[in-house]
């Protein structure tokens, strides 16, 4: 290893002994984040948010797709209004920011800003919405929430994050169901093929639901340290909020009904997911559909310094048409140097080309997720270029689904549930009776959460602390 | 005129007796805006935000293309650090909106939330910028402010806005200076190329300037009520924020020196312009660049439903590659219906398509900025639509130069000056001596205030306050 590398390396503590500090080197290293000067709240530099910009567009696209439309909604929330749906105030009050000073304003109404939009949207809702032909409404916002938080970490938990918000209203509750499923499943498509973390799918259990929602669909990924992230939730609130607000519509048969609402969302917190999942001692791991920078490119410039460097500019012009390509021409480094700090950076694909490459009409590839250096031919070097970002996304996938694979396990006695959890083997799965005092039990008994219940559950054997036979599958885990 | 045009008409007041109600009516019947329960807070409905959409893709791809990056910077700010640059704060002060308590923690702080995000930005970058081999640095950021107004108009002044924040630190004086024009140009295209809004641009009066800028660069439009809007402003702000927050670097020469930094803006009071700048009694008027939805087409379906039926949704699918193209095929609405409709939503060309017109193998084009309607052959309609959408793009930018040439006024005595204030002749030309006094004895004897130095000044004649020789020439209106 050069002195370079090991440089870089010692500034990056170990990922399977100091997991935290790992996490945290590699966010402020890699710029994709940093502290600001207020308590709980990050900066998201800009190589963090083209991560974000990339989930976005991403999103939006499929959004559009499936018929949704995006607006904005106020960034304040009148007290009155948050407290006019019971759970759903109880729920988010003590994390709630107020506002109680506008100008030199005393204000006579606290105001919140906001945790969620709910009671914002709402009651415009009830104003738009007149008739069966205004059904369904299918809103979605990007937008930043605050909710107060005692111990922050980048990312993963900040008192400020950016996410979207969808709110949609619908006819009947079969129908807003239904969208809680198509909106579950773009996230499963997101989390799974393109940020390549494969995930549990399925119902939160009643305790862990969103406040407000009669029940709540969930995405579980388990990070490298054996814990489990919530990566995504979509939350049929049934007519909690149409009733709380007073949306209603006159449907067909001239009579007046309450509408059937949604929310879901994912947030910033994706991008904590991401970068402990597929990071190593070297830095930052990105798949490649979500990494901002493709393939980079290193001349090494040698005796033939001109040659070297137009043959470097005529590659990325040309590869910029396939893939999104950074050429590293700076003077001020060295190759090794270069080398180094994009691998800390995560790009899946380095090309090195030097003087004999030039020579030979080729370009020498190295891949993020390791293997050796290939030479590859400037001749049809395209295709190459996006079948090894095909694998890279691919070995990426396939890492982390072995990972979960292997870190889930069943338990039916509440011994071998102990163990694994103490172990931190990961998920443990096991029957439940759907008792709210079994789930209690075995929490406060092992530390876990009560992660999923898998969609398409198939129950089976007993439940784990009573031992009446088990209406769910429920899987465990610590979590963040 | 028929019955449906008749009601769509009378809800909309006349824009040229009724100017102000017009506005609302426009901005509430097309679904651009809404009140909100949140006293001078809008809601942006999905129409309008697709406007600011276009707005940001369009900039977007500048910003990245002239070398800035993206970032998301924290909502709040505290206190401390909103006051370390005099000016500054007492500029916004009395706008802020404070937060004084954190779920159930009363802050020992209070925390504005941004009004702009100098103060909350300059600290990261005194943190980043060591050498001068981190410079320039060029970020931007898409978010929410919060300026507290007692008076609020949708979109036009609202106590929240949505904006982009550019905030960029140089090098040397020079370099920055030159980085606020490259931004000004970039808005100037925006505005007269995209939007159709002919404008004038310059420098303000110091008195005008942003709070804690040396200098301010603005691009200024005249509205049809004469009245003149910023449209946009690029702030250099010298080393006043540099020295306030410490931001150093390393020179070449091994020296320390105070960087030199930027801040520009443009905001969602662009589309306030926007609808005032194309609209008619018949609402809404978009410029092609800008609109959601270039090409509506309406089927009349006759006797022979299914053949037009089919006929339209090929034409939208061949259309659709060339053009923003909606099919609208609702059966509960009247074609009459939809016409109206779509063109109080700005539509820039309708097609109509009947039972004659597929056995003609022809459509017919209507234009939003009105004139004959013309059949149009299938055959190689894709380039009759694409330069239809130019002439109409042509026509909004022609009538909005013609009126703005047509309301600028030259005034060399203080009868001729207070005479186009009291009939809002729109801009009136001027020289000025730049004493501060004399603004002063204009704006109060008027009502005018100055709205900008022009960029290539040729000052003559004096100054139309003290009769000195003018050192400047200023355009003075009446203003938003």
């Amino acid at each position: 290893m050069s002195t370079e590398a090991q440089a870089f390396v010692k500034e990056i503590p170990s990922k399977a002994d100091q997991f935290p500090d790992w996490y945290t080197a590699v966010c402020l290293k890699a710029e994709l984040a940093d502290y600001s000067p207020v308590r709980g709240f990050m900066v998201i530099r800009p190589y963090g948010y083209a991560l974000w910009e990339g989930i976005q567009r991403w999103l939006d696209e499929r959004f559009k797709a499936t018929g949704h439309v995006t607006g904005y909604f106020p960034l304040l929330v009148p007290e009155g209004y948050l407290k006019k749906e019971a759970e759903h105030v109880e729920g988010f009050a003590p994390q709630v920011a107020w506002v109680t000073q506008g100008g030199d304003e005393e204000l006579a109404e606290r105001l919140a800003i906001r945790p969620t939009s709910e009671a914002i949207i709402m009651p415009m809702y009830a104003k738009w919405i007149q008739s069966y032909r205004d059904l369904p409404v299918l809103y979605l916002q990007w937008n930043s929430v605050v909710r107060w938080e005692k111990a922050t970490r980048l990312f993963l938990r900040t008192s400020e994050f950016l996410w979207h918000e969808g709110h949609t209203a619908h006819m009947s509750s079969e129908e807003a169901d239904r969208e809680c499923l198509t909106i579950l499943e773009i996230y499963r498509q997101l989390l799974e093929d393109v940020l390549a973390i494969p995930i549990l799918v399925g119902r939160k259990s009643p305790s862990e639901k969103f406040a407000g929602a009669d029940w709540t669909y969930t995405l579980e990924a388990l990070m490298p340290d054996r814990q489990a992230i919530q990566a995504g939730t979509s939350h049929y609130l049934g007519q909690n909020f149409a009733k709380a607000f007073g949306v209603k519509y006159l449907d067909r048969d001239n009579t007046e009904k309450f509408v059937w609402t949604t929310s879901w969302a994912v947030s910033t917190r994706l991008i904590g997911s991401l970068i402990m999942a597929h990071g190593d001692d070297r830095g930052l791991g990105l798949p490649p559909r979500i990494a901002p920078i493709q393939v980079v490119i290193v001349p090494i410039l040698g005796k033939e310094g001109d040659k070297v460097r137009s043959a470097a500019a005529a590659l990325a012009e040309r590869l910029g048409k396939v893939a999104r390509v950074r050429l590293d021409d700076r003077d001020e480094y060295t190759p090794g140097w270069k080398f180094n700090e994009w691998e800390m950076r995560g790009v899946p694909l380095r090309l090195e080309i030097g003087p004999r490459d030039v020579a030979a009409g080729q370009t020498v590839m190295v891949k993020r997720t390791g293997g050796e250096k290939s030479p590859v031919k400037l001749d049809g070097i395209e295709q190459v270029i996006q079948r090894s970002l095909d694998d890279v996304q691919r070995q990426y996938f396939t890492q982390a689904k072995a990972f979960l694979d292997g870190h889930t396990v069943s338990a039916t006695t509440m011994d071998q549930f102990e163990e694994a959890i103490r172990d931190r083997r990961g998920f443990v799965k096991t029957g439940w009776c759907q008792a709210q005092a079994c789930e209690d039990a075995i929490r406060t008994r092992t530390g876990a959460s009560p992660r999923v219940i898998p969609l398409d559950d198939k129950p089976q054997g007993v439940c784990l602390s009573c031992g009446k036979p088990a209406t769910a599958t429920m899987y465990y885990a610590r979590a963040y």
